[in-house]
């Protein structure tokens, strides 16, 4: 008999989470009932937004429960079914968290072609990363060609994203990275009109010099002492989208900064928050144009792919501090 | 020869305006040439937005100058023309600043009748601060019948037309001001349906109570604490109108509060700061509307009148300390 390995969320994290915070569990692969279908997992993604889940407080979406699967977009592939909608051998996107096997009634499961792109883009650029990416920066920002854009946390799944569709409609792209490797893979491959490492560079200071124009747009996914920096540099009647807090996700206490209200006003600003599944109706609008932009070149993707469900916790780790590259992923099987 | 009284801004304040900011100067009343016309000013205004036009720093508007007349909006009568377009006794509104008589050439002079409402009412609920009351609710948080509205600064011109046209759409509306008598008018006679004295009640407590559903809207006069306490309250998918933030007009440096834009995020709030000339072009939309809610008793008004132009700088320094109720005036001459 087959083991299905799974990751549990032990215990809620206090400040940065902890490998103890997590469980691997075993139990037997799962036959599916009438109506289930078996999915063997390919690849499954970790993202920041699951920092948030973990905590007890419900933010947007309820809290990750504990002594349960952590949860988590997953691409794979069927293996037994007896849905009438699913057949073994299908290649599926959906929500089945960290494990290597997982049942489904075909609930928010999508059929996904892999001949139209590598499996793992269900994930990243085709999945829920480029649908923050495309209508947060498209209708938050609705940046004009010519604009000055900014991007935080720009070398991730959304940032990489954010900055080729604001180049794809004409705008001035400035990224904001950790990193050389990260500044010179979106200058060199991913055609930012520039960059700037924060963790070696005075970053307000350089987006002086790299915006002399001011910003209009700004798609902040990191929030904190590099956002306040940003605001000053807006422009009347900019916009910023806001996506990510990820400096905020690991404090004990949440921190203190410059009040951002006096420029909100006197540049007529607009901030909005937004989650991508506001915009869930219209997936069908973005996912061709991504595709299009994808197949002729104009959007590029990377991925950090660690191995096995064990790796799985590091992985995530690994992403809070910044260490991947575009989109972290766990490699589950070869599918 | 009649004598023309003005006052200058003699000095930029550091802080808290001081009298000695300012000077009053004597001159003869100028004649008008062809193409000009004379105005005897009836009312001076005084607003909170003339504290940021007394920094050197360039926010919305330009810097009022020094040695020059403070800059304002005023209701008067021509009394002398020698423009095709104005002849003397109409009544007009305009922006001659804090003097007695003002030349003009009728740029940016409107004519006003007298007749549909008291010539004091141009300047407060059918003028700048009603056009603002009006755009800033309605086109920037769009509140929905049923929702729950909050306005800090809600007994001063702007503030209290907040909450009557948030009562005629239908909301609930909870009002935050500074004073006994102030928290009694807008409920008693302006219709609120609660106010909070945030000099004697602990603010965000007080909300939580009147508020148990959460905040949609909140129309921000004032920023700094009272608006710390307010964003955690807000409701998924809120809006905040950003329309002043007196309380900071008069620091030294900038304060630090805590960071909003995690709330902006997990509440997908949009926060957005305006200034009502960018609704200049659809004055004429609110107007009627405006004074048509004023006949039927829909929309009421209060001043708080200073006499004499010897008197304004104790007015607008009065008004910055939350002095008034209602719309603070200057009154000029009985025109």
């Amino acid at each position: 008999m087959a083991t299905n390995r799974q990751i549990l969320l032990a215990a809620r994290p206090t400040g940065f989470p902890k490998p103890t915070d997590f469980r691997l569990v075993e139990s037997a692969v799962p036959e599916p009932a009438a109506g289930q279908f078996l999915v063997a997992v390919s690849y499954l993604s970790v993202d920041p937004y699951m920092r948030g889940r973990m905590n007890a407080a419900r933010s947007y979406a309820d809290p990750q429960k504990l002594d349960e699967v952590m949860g988590g977009g997953t691409v794979g592939k069927v293996i037994a079914s007896r849905h009438d909608g699913f057949r073994e051998g299908d290649y599926v996107s959906g929500f089945s968290g960290w494990q290597e096997y997982a049942l489904s009634d075909g609930q928010g499961v999508m059929k996904v072609d892999p001949h139209r792109a590598p499996l793992s883009a269900f994930l990243g650029v085709l999945g829920m990363p480029g649908m923050t990416a495309y209508f947060g920066l498209l209708e938050v920002c609705a940046p004009r060609a010519g604009e000055t854009v900014v991007v935080s946390g720009a070398a991730g799944a959304v940032g990489s994203a954010v900055g080729q569709i604001a180049k794809i409609h004409g705008c001035r792209v400035v990224g904001i990275a950790g990193g050389d490797d990260k500044t010179r893979w979106i200058v060199d491959d991913l055609g930012f009109d520039a960059a700037i490492n924060y963790k070696t560079e005075p970053t307000h200071a350089r987006l002086k010099e790299l915006c002399p124009g001011g910003i209009d747009c700004y798609f902040d996914n990191v929030g904190g002492e590099i956002t306040d920096g940003i605001f000053p540099l807006m422009n009347t009647s900019g916009r910023v989208s806001v996506c990510g807090q990820i400096s905020m996700y690991n404090l004990e206490k949440p921190e203190t900064g410059p009040r951002l209200l006096p420029l909100v006003l006197v540049r007529t600003l607009k901030v909005q928050g937004f989650l991508v599944f506001q915009y869930a109706a219209r997936y069908g609008e973005a996912f061709p144009k991504m595709a299009g932009w994808l197949r002729e070149g104009k959007l590029k993707y990377r991925e950090t792919v660690a191995h096995g469900i064990e790796n799985a916790v590091s992985a995530f780790l690994g992403m809070l501090r910044g260490e991947n590259i575009g989109k972290q992923l766990v490699k589950i099987s070869d599918n």
